[in-house]
């Protein structure tokens, strides 16, 4: 893997405390624009995932390079960009709950919402929640099109919820919520295709069919989608360079970290544990990638130590050398931080802040 | 595993956003009054680590119960902790970083402090850092008696640093910060009678031992040491229970988490993931346990979903119902919330300020 193009080590970073998330501004703008600019030949809205950056500054950054509106996991995620004046949220989650009520009839009150849910339980709940706001809530079905996670499992479970939204005062059924394994787009066509029909029958329009994921983007306007959600794509990371869903010169985000100790041969030790890169292997076997260091691996982490075995590298970081690490995983990286490091070409930076940071209700 | 003694579901939490950290106080308050006691048995001071707390309230509480001082691993701790009032202070970590002089001089004026180190660069930059204050500043050195953290690796190396610590202007020398292996109190032992020796030849004092770990409390007094930091114990979590340092009814923390979807047979979801629970194994083969369904399985985590197996259920937790999770790994769950919630036995609960939250700089 070459990390020599477009990964410059920034001029000049010693002036930042470590650990610390430096993110490349030039790297996300160009980030932004390709996801726009595959959702635009695709033909399909852009409607990028928050739950990677969640700053309100980065929301409005892909809003101003043509974005149709954002997605929020949570709901403490869309009430965060809502205050900040985002007024078209989709929240591609089951949102459950008493407390939940008040908060998403409040939020629906206010900007154009659209939830998904995947069975009648939340249906009602969604129903009872926003029942006194006299303004009918979008709803999408979640379908399971192969990932397992959420979702019904079949276009007739699908239309069979579809009715039940439909028919419960306050929600307007208006699709599909698709989240598909990477790459599987002749499945996800397939669902929306019986699905289609079947609403047909029943008298129901599909008006948008969401679907989402980095390594999908490939695949945009392949799925029968109106509109695509994606999030890492903005930083990238380890995982998305390792299935060819992003080139090294694409990742905008790295860890910067002390190197604190080298108490024996063969093995360094680093500012940066669990508190900062997360457990998060992502099917590596190791914790973060060091880019300038490649033979190095991050073997282990305490919550504030990062176990590196150097044994293998032609050079070895000293004591007190800041290293530049590549997250495996950077979503929960991010979540981690009040604040990150924005810098541009120069080396120059600023604050930015993590807005709904930790925002998980 | 019996769960029924001392774990009662608390009687009413339905008022509780989901996904919650839920902490019973009468048992936070009786595991700060078992570590003191045991302490106070062994005749050693008792300083806990309140990395895994992070909150004011809790590290003043447990001085209120008879602690000597607190421990902090950053230095960004231990700048809240001073901020409200806390003036005796150990950072048992390698504090290092030009950005960081400033801090650590601010820090050192105002309370008093000790540190640690492992290596004579930071020794030297500790010296720089402090110079201006006019003051000495305490210093440990970091023995590893076979954990392989951070530390010296012998006496004769832990001397040799000691001797530099000491000619440095600005530092004083006064003792030895060992993390030992769990249970491994013999060693411990060697290592500081082997250092107390050469330190007497070199006619320097070894005025403190700090040794540490939740684990090792069933030995404490019995590392050469003249206090212990244990972290960990003040929630306990499923390690501690599984190594038979905590039972179940000392464990005062719990994720409340909701079950958001029940999508085939044998599976349901749970509105809490990586982002709640973190990916922290910590040698388990799955994210924690849900107390009250002891056959479920947490098997696998989306950043905002937990993927619980339910096949091998008796009874299987409906969308809707709130369940309870133990962490594997207490310590970084805290660290992901702002906010948690204490409650008493009346299942009453206030929100508690997670102060130190983030603080990794």
């Amino acid at each position: 893997m070459d990390w020599g193009a477009g990964n410059q080590r920034p001029a000049d970073l010693t002036h930042l405390d470590t650990p610390a998330v430096v993110v490349d501004l030039a790297v996300v703008e160009r980030n932004i624009q390709r996801v726009q600019s595959l959702c635009d030949k695709a033909g399909i809205k852009n409607r990028p995932h928050i739950k990677t950056h969640k700053s309100v500054e980065l929301a409005k950054l892909q809003l101003k390079y043509g974005a149709a509106g954002i997605t929020c996991q949570k709901l403490g995620e869309a009430e965060i960009m809502a205050a900040a004046g985002i007024d078209d949220i989709l929240i591609s989650y089951n949102v459950l709950g008493a407390v939940k009520h008040a908060r998403l009839a409040d939020l629906h009150r206010r900007i154009s919402l659209t939830v998904c849910c995947d069975n009648t339980v939340v249906a009602e709940h969604l129903s009872e929640a926003v029942s006194a706001t006299g303004k009918r809530l979008n709803v999408l079905v979640e379908c399971d099109t192969g990932r397992h996670r959420c979702g019904v499992l079949s276009p007739q479970a699908a239309v069979s919820l579809a009715i039940e939204i439909d028919r419960l005062p306050g929600l307007h059924f208006s699709g599909l919520l698709l989240y598909p394994p990477d790459g599987a787009w002749r499945e996800a066509t397939e669902f929306v295709t019986e699905t289609r029909q079947l609403c047909g029958h029943a008298g129901l329009d599909i008006e948008i069919v969401s679907t989402g994921g980095t390594p999908n983007l490939a695949f945009a306007g392949q799925f029968s989608e109106t509109e695509f959600r994606s999030g890492t794509s903005i930083f990238n990371d380890r995982q998305m360079v390792s299935i060819d869903a992003a080139e090294p010169r694409d990742c905008a985000l790295f860890v910067h970290a002390t190197v604190i100790s080298h108490p024996e041969a063969g093995r360094i030790m680093l500012d940066s544990g669990s508190k900062t890169l997360t457990s998060d292997l992502a099917g590596f076997d190791d914790y973060g990638l060091l880019v300038d260091y490649p033979e190095a691996r991050l073997m282990r982490f305490a919550e504030e130590h990062g176990f590196v075995d150097v044994s293998q590298c032609r050079s070895v970081p000293k004591i007190g050398e800041i290293v530049r690490i590549l997250p495996n995983h950077v979503c929960p990286v991010v979540n981690l931080f009040d604040q990150i490091n924005l810098v541009d070409g120069s080396g120059k930076g600023r604050k930015l802040q993590i807005d709904a940071r930790g925002r998980v209700n």
